[in-house]
């Protein structure tokens, strides 16, 4: 199979990029590896690259303050879009990008297109639970404002998602509100709510922000301004606290040294809440494997983002999501 | 100054209400403290009381379950109601209830009555903050949807709020949301933006929800559903990242001895992030001060809302909004 990384989007692009391409080109040797970018800056990095990586040129950058539409229309020898155009033409089966979330919002719907019956793609993203199974929330940015309508397609893409790529059987599907009775929420959540009770999925009802890390459900469906939200404050509070432990624990040298004692625990904790394990964040909807790696994705997180898309592939996600959507 | 307690109110009432209000009437004897509630049971509780403590009669309760504004309209004799009718009728100067929360909304807009000018009351709640500050959070509740012309009213109060209570100069206003950019954001946060800067506070412009903990901001404005999220997301992601942290200190016997000596670094890292320590939550915008107390309040969180009535009431803040938003 072949996955197309943009070699140039991303905070540590290209070089955690072409690392991480690298490793993964190792580590599965049947994946064809094409880094689209800038070829003058890409070869030096790629220097002593295994045979299954290749380097596609694209001479154009879309970078992080560029305005999405504009950028994905007028820029269209950038490494992004030209790797979207990769996917969409059949010379790549999964795309991954670490740069402008809205570009490449952009670049799915009009590179890749969307799948029959869906409105609106939505951004996916595996949260941080306490038994480390994590749970799919989506969507957590493609689009600000959403009706009840999306919110179902979003409900039925990321529990067949779960089911695909882990073969959970039967994912618990909950709706992020504000208490768990039925009654409760805002306009949108209370109309979703007897909508997605009619789905042929699991629905288990309300799930407050507060019981998303004991995971009280495996998908989480909300409009892409909540998720936003949530998925920020969880990682905020996690920082803080992180970094306000690290300041209490480096006080004395005492202190310093009983922290030495608990730090094995503390990272193992850490290591459960982070976000580069978990790879990326699938686009789904789109007509095409695409998954957006975090803006800070190092060369670990880029690695785990291709595991991803070759789960991904494997899976065959994206035909049942099209078969299951559209009947087709 | 005379302040109505919901004796029965929350899950801990009425013995942790009964508990803080003689705490509050110990250290505060210029304040009168008037337990509203089921004599039979209140009686009991208070015995040894202050001088400065009465039981007020009522004969019914509002629970947990209750459709709030049929319990309102219907329960005309329980805790709560009369609590409001008191403050209303000149017989006290606040209420403060930990009971069920869309009822003491209910309460608020149907028995104390809006101040002119003032759609929606919000419910504001002290965030916590890694400085000690804290944020004031508003809308947390009262109102799930919100149009624009509500969140300019959150940000005058909110503003008043702080400057009247703790004399701040010129409170930071930040608007929720996915990014610090002026055009990010949802239908209604995009539409609040550019009316936000017109008004007479210091707007610092979008705020996302990792970096409030940070204190980017004194005052953020937020609808009630976004701001549920955001306080939730925070609670349970600090809850979870101690409840890890607690099991990992406790594995062995060497590590148990190592977070003895963390322990006090700890429990005050812990205080600041505790609500009780900041009283409870204002419904700004209704005309009479009206606190509600989280609903596990114990007796030291409920003899902190009697704190924070009493600096409301001496700040003048009801008439000071009453002022400003109506001109009258």
């Amino acid at each position: 199979m072949r996955i197309a990384i943009d070699a140039m989007g991303g905070d540590h692009a290209p070089h955690s990029n072409v690392e991480g391409a690298l490793r993964a080109a190792k580590e599965w040797p049947d994946t064809r590896i094409i880094l689209v970018g800038d070829e003058r800056q890409l070869a030096p990095l790629a220097g002593g690259a295994p045979s299954n990586v290749e380097i596609l040129h694209a001479s154009e950058v879309i970078g992080p303050e560029d305005e999405p539409v504009k950028a994905v229309r007028r820029k269209k020898d950038s490494s992004m879009v030209v790797a979207g155009r990769l996917v969409k033409e059949g010379g790549a089966e999964a795309m991954i990008s670490a740069g402008n979330t809205g570009a490449l919002m952009t670049t799915g719907l009009l590179v890749l297109g969307r799948i029959p019956g869906i409105d609106r793609p939505g951004l996916a993203t595996m949260l941080p639970t306490l038994d480390g199974k994590g749970v799919l929330a989506l969507d957590l940015g493609a689009n600000m404002d959403a009706s009840p309508e999306h919110l179902l397609q979003y409900a039925r893409m990321g529990s067949l998602y779960r089911k695909s790529l882990e073969g959970l059987d039967s994912p618990r599907v909950g709706l992020l509100n504000v208490g768990t009775e039925a009654g409760k929420g805002n306009e949108l959540t209370k109309e979703a709510y007897p909508l997605l009770e009619e789905l042929p999925i699991r629905f288990v009802g309300n799930v407050e922000a507060r019981d998303v890390m004991d995971g009280a459900c495996d998908v989480l469906i909300c409009d892409g301004f909540a998720g936003n939200i949530l998925l920020k404050a969880m990682e905020g509070t996690a920082g803080a606290v992180f970094g306000a432990l690290k300041s209490a624990f480096t006080r004395t040298a005492v202190s310093k040294l009983a922290a030495a004692v608990l730090a094995p625990g503390l990272r193992e904790f850490k290591k459960k809440l982070d976000y580069t394990e978990h790879g990326g964040a699938p686009l789904l909807g789109v007509a095409g494997v695409c998954i957006k790696g975090h803006g800070s994705s190092d060369a670990h997180a880029i690695k785990n983002a291709v595991r991803q898309a070759r789960l991904t592939i494997q899976s065959e996600l994206v035909p049942r999501l099209s078969k299951e959507i559209s009947g087709k």
